[in-house]
Formats: structure tokens, sequence, C-alpha cells
């Protein structure tokens, strides 16, 4: 939609309908790896287990691997007696068999000796003679043992497609012998920041009137949190006709365009349009009922999602870290929402907000009180200084003092 | 200590006792790294701002910089009239200075034109005529305008020391001009697996009784996760003088030391005697009172932490992540508790505890229900089928279905 003069509208969304309705369809090819580069990596479908594990019936104790029948009855009054026949080593196949009246010593984690169907812990025998243990407590069964497919099946499901992996879940890839996996490769966010006034973090001197670009930094670490690879496309001007001609440059090699638009109406309408002629089917929003970083962007341009973030560096990083991050992870094919750090808290003071938007309020915690730091979104100490943020939601006109709250920290 | 047949007996300690008793002084040296390389990464002392931030008067909004006093009483019914004299450029000085009866453009993160003490939002203003704009809404004295030292003050500590960088902090660094920063190195742990069972994740063909070293690739990525660089030291075989031979050679080149031990008695004793014999003071604990877990062992030698783990994978990894991980932060320089992932749930059945010790109980966690997941604790599967785990503290005898538990989740 344009009016008379040529200028662009759109409908204003919620966060929430973002976060439901903006779900682009592109995902990273797959590239495998070793399991020392896979952690946090997105495996690209399930991985099964290609035998089972252990993969032989095993000791869970030290002790003497028997027929249970030989131990019923048994006590500390009335001890079961068993002759000792061989021992069997950790790694090696055991070289005597069980048979009726005798046991064969096991370690933990030994191979159950064949013939044998339970080991009783050596806690509970004693030597009566050389040769000869007591056992002074009765086994079932299966005790003290581990089936030969207890821990896993041969051709079960030990890693699911689409969740980062996990520490334990690479133990479990390194158990079963699969050294590599198939992952999303990490989805390369390109981001540009904007502005007539903006210069490098490394310039030596400003300008009256120049700022270091502090977003791109944040940006890139956020990304790089999300599981992307954050690609800095540098500064450029205020100029619609530049703009145009950096993002389309960016566009092939990227999986996501991060923008940092300049912080005057003016620019940012420039880069609403620099976005609208990049592809289709293009913009999705202009305008989110959030605060900070309601003048936040959403658009898909020949199938590369675009986020166009506020000038200010505080709302920037809030929305990204809203909106931008759950699509970085999306595109890099996690299909799970990831647990953030949280904690419950006691607000310290009564806090306005308007119906209609989501307010993200930082906060400092301290011994479970919340206390909202505030500031114009221009100041980024308010986002260095909170330990983490709370969330007011729409439908809320504001919290009281001492209302309980959910606080997300910063990790 | 030692008993008559030389055998050595520790102490065993809870896993608070450990947590604030062992306190290694190890830390690591420090190094200087671009902002784009210091993400989670500790800095050695506190950062402070070369000067002050924004470093100019800037405009928030859109509109128009004026003497405030010129504002005073008008109204929708009653507008004030401005004569524009000049506009402002983004990153430019201003060249016109603002004087009674005057107003300059301003647009958002403009430098406050000589003059105006205000700034007044362009919706509150309308264009009388060409060259003076009405103004509806009065404004007070600093409306508008973020002062020059608003954000930081030059001096202020704007990244504290021994706490990981978030991603604001770098874009606060980055607002100041702050482009490298001197952090902690990330510790190296070295981590030996040993037992003659033991083969590595990639042998092809497994001989009856042998097992792949499942633990050496979790920790790896749960030190990772602590912000250490591991190591992998290979598998030692069960053989005392094999063991102390390749603990004594990692030694000087490993800020924190890892020994997955053999599952059975015997490999512990010699994991122990081993690591004994390595440097003082030795040995602190060999024993924690927690399960699964207990064959723990702590020990300091030659100023190298050394943490002895359980021959079970799954115990191996809980202990590592309780005792671990806090040791592998501490050693790399981190002296905050970092926040993680958890959720309130209500227990879904009885879970039985011994008074004593600490219980760790990995649980499923679905619609707010937790649901123990049992196991021996051989079985890795129990942590890889797991969303996250609970403690049952040392005082308590167990938990009854229903009850309301916090469950730490995996990230």
């Amino acid at each position: 939609m344009a009016d008379a003069a040529g200028r662009e509208f759109f409908t204003t969304r919620t966060v929430a309908d973002a976060l439901v309705g903006f779900r682009p369809r592109r995902r990273t090819r797959a590239e495998t790896l070793p399991l020392a580069a896979a952690l946090r990596r997105v495996p690209v479908g399930p991985v099964t287990a290609p035998h089972s594990l252990p993969g032989f019936a095993r000791s869970t104790v030290d002790g003497y691997a028997v027929r249970a029948v030989d131990t019923y009855g048994v006590s500390e009054g009335l001890p079961g007696y068993l002759t000792v026949t061989g021992a069997v080593r950790m790694g090696a196949e055991p070289d005597t068999a069980v048979t009726p009246g005798t046991a064969v010593a096991m370690p933990t984690g030994g191979v159950i000796s064949p013939g044998a169907d339970a080991v009783v812990m050596v806690e509970y025998t004693a030597e009566a003679m050389p040769g000869t243990i007591e056992v002074v407590r009765p086994v079932a069964p299966g005790e003290g043992i581990v089936r030969a497919d207890e821990d896993v099946r041969s051709g079960d499901e030990i890693v699911p497609g689409g969740r980062p992996l996990r520490p334990q879940d690479l133990g479990m890839l390194a158990a079963v012998g699969v050294t590599s996996v198939s992952v999303h490769a990490k989805p390369v966010v390109t981001i540009f920041s904007t502005g007539d006034e903006v210069v490098p973090p490394e310039a030596a001197e400003l300008k009256p009137g120049q700022v270091r670009d502090a977003t791109a930094s944040a940006l890139a670490a956020l990304v790089a949190d999300a599981g992307g690879e954050p690609a800095i496309g540098g500064i450029v001007p205020d100029d619609p006709g530049a703009l145009e001609a950096a993002l389309r440059g960016a566009l092939p090699a990227c999986d996501v365009l991060v923008i940092s638009a300049g912080s005057s109406v003016g620019a940012r309408d420039e880069t609403a349009k620099a976005v609208g002629r990049l592809g289709p089917p293009g913009i999705w929003c202009h305008g989110l009922a959030i605060k900070p970083g309601k003048p936040t962007l959403l658009a898909e341009c020949d199938g590369v999602p675009v986020i166009g973030l506020p000038g200010n560096p505080r709302s920037a990083l809030v929305v990204f870290r809203l909106i931008g991050m759950p699509i970085v992870r999306l595109v890099g094919g996690c299909e799970v929402s990831l647990p953030e750090p949280s904690t419950r808290a006691r607000l310290s003071r009564d806090v306005a907000s308007a119906t209609g938007r989501l307010d993200i309020v930082q906060v400092k915690v301290n011994a479970g009180v919340a206390a909202p730091v505030f500031g114009v979104s221009a100041l980024l100490s308010v986002l260095t200084e909170a330990d983490g943020y709370i969330m007011i939601p729409e439908e809320a006109t504001g919290l009281d003092a001492g209302s309980e709250v959910n606080v997300i920290l910063y990790g």
C-alpha cells in the first residue's frame, strides 16, 4: 500500500503474531561434522543406533557372577557356599562358565560369564577359605546386570533431528561409534548498519554528531548465541541507492539479512523503501507492538528473511533477542524452543505500560527483588546495568509494586 | 591416611562442602582479544569508559530544537509560533543557534543546537506558513534531549572484571571505542579416560567386553560450555605406572586435569594412588555424598586442580556438571555464578532418596509434570532421554508424587 505521497504503510503486528506468522521457509544446507565440533549444532534428521548398547550383558557391581537360584534362602546366619572357578578381566571375554554351585569373580563393567544370571555384590560375600566364598544375601535373576540392549536397542533413535546437540548426546553418539553427524550449516547472518552519523567502533576521533556503531558488535554476539555465523556488512550512509545496492550485493551469500536502521524517521522510511525493492514477497510488517522497538520491519526477499531494526541500539537489541534470534535458529534448522535462564522476583515499584503493546522492562535483581532500570531507549547503559528483563503483556496497563514477575536473565 | 594394607582412606564430603571448600587458586593468564572474539570471555579487571557517551547532547525525537520558555502556555487552541532558522543534519555539527522565537529542525539523534534546551516532537507542531511552525504543546527544559554524559560518564566502569561478557557489554565497549579487551585465557582442561575395557569411539569393531569411550566426548562439551578448552588426553590402561606417567606428562600444559576413572573398585583405587603421587598438596577428598557420583576424587597437584570422576559415563557427567564446571569457570576467572535455565514442575510419582547424600534425579518435563527417568547409573540413555534434573537435598528422605520441584533444564 502507498498513500498519495508514495509513502508506504504497513500494519503494525504484535510480537506473538510475528513469532507465529513470520516463519521463513529457508533452512541451511547439511554439513558433516566430527563430534568434537558438533556441540549445540542441529542434526538435519534423527540419528539411530547402529547396534545395541552396551552390546553385551555387563556387571553393574564388583562381585561374583552366580546362578541366582544358588543364593535363594541364604542369610547372615545361614550363608551359602560357592566355589570360585575363575575371574573375569575388564575388557576381556570370560573364559569360565558358571555352573551349579560355582561363582566367577566380576569387576563392575565386566562381561557376564555364560551360565550366570545375576551378580552378587562383593559386600555380601566373604572368602570362607581359599577358592570358596560365602554368600549372605540372595539375588534375583537379572540383579547386578545390565542387559546387552538395556541402554539402547539397535535401530533406536538416539538423537532427534532439529534439536541442538547437548553434551550427553555427543556422549551417546560416541558410545555407539557414530563419530560424525550431519547438521545444518550455521546460518550466515549479514549485519548492515546505516546512518550518516555512525562510524566504526575503531574510529579514533569523532566529529561532533558522530557516534560509534555499538549495535553491530552486540548483534553479532546475539547471532552467535543463536547458532548463526555473523558477517559484518559495514556502515551504509543514509542514501536509498547505496543501501539498496549494499543489501542486493549481500543477499546471495547470506541466510538472514539484518539492518540496524538509522534512528530518524527519514532514515527508517528509506530502509523500508530499499527493502521493499529487494525482491518478492517483500515486506511482511513494518511496525511491532512492542516498547522499545516499534519501528521494526520484517520481510522476506528472494527467500532470505530480512530484519530491519530500530536505530537505537537498545531497541535494536531488545527486538533482535525476541524476534531475530528465533528466526536465526529456525533457519539453522532448530525446531524446538530452547529454555532460557529465568527467576521469579517481586517488583520494587509500580511500572506503567500502555495496553496494546508488549513492554520490555530491564531490571536488576537482588535478593528476590526486581528493580526496573529506567532510561530513554537511546541509553545503552540501561541494558548493560540490567540482569534481565520482564515482559508486560499487551493486555496489561502496568504492574504494581510487589507483583511477582518472571525475570528472563541474561546468561 | 593409609590402613595396614596401604589402602588410602579419605573423608567423604558433601557437594556443598566441595563447592565452598575446594577453591583452587589457579587462574589463567590474561590475553587481549578483539571484541568479535570476546563473547562470554571473562575480563581480567573492570573496563572504564575513556570518554562520556553519547559525548554530545542529542535529540531523542524527530522535531524542533527550541528554548523551552518559548513554548510555555501553548495549546491546541492557542499555538505558539516559531521561526525555523535552520535544520541539523545527522552526524554533522549544527550551524544555526536557537534564539528567542526561533526553532531548528532536528532528526532523532542529531546534535542539539546551541541556545536550545528542549526538543518539541514533530507530532506537536505543524507548518503554519513556509518558515514558521506552530507548536501546540509546551516542553520542559531537557525534554527530548539526552545529555552528553547521560548514558555513560567518562571514567565510569562499563564492564566488571570476573563476569563473562554479554552481547550488550560488547555493544557498550564498541560504543566507547574500546575495541579490544583483556580477558582470561580459556583454561586448558586435559581429559584422560582409563580402563582396559575402553576403546576410542572410532573403533570399528569391538571385542567382547570392550566399550567405546562416551565420557571424553561429553566431558569435552561440558568443558566448552564452562568456557574451557578441552584437550583429549586419550585412553590409559588400568596400570598405575602408565596412568601416573600420563598424568605427570600432561600436568605442565594444563589448567585442570580430569580423569574419568575405570568403573571397577580396583581401577578407582589405582587412580587415587596415581593422583596422590602427582604433587602437593594432593588429594582433598575421595568420595562425595552424591548419587550418582560417589566415587569422585578432588585434588590439587602442583597448582593444578585434578578431578577424578566415576567410571560410569552418567555418574561422571552428573558430577562434572555440578563440581567440575564451576572449577573450570573459576580457573578461567569467572567470579559470578551464572544463571541456568530451570522450570517449576510437579513430580509424577514418589522418588525415594537416602538421607545424607544429594540425589540427582533425571526427569522428562511435559506440561508442568516432571517424570523421573530411572535406570542404573551405567545407562547413558537416562541422560539423553532427560530434559533436566532435580536435586533431592541431603536432609530429605525422598519426595512425594505431586511435590513442586525445581527442574534444572539442559540447554
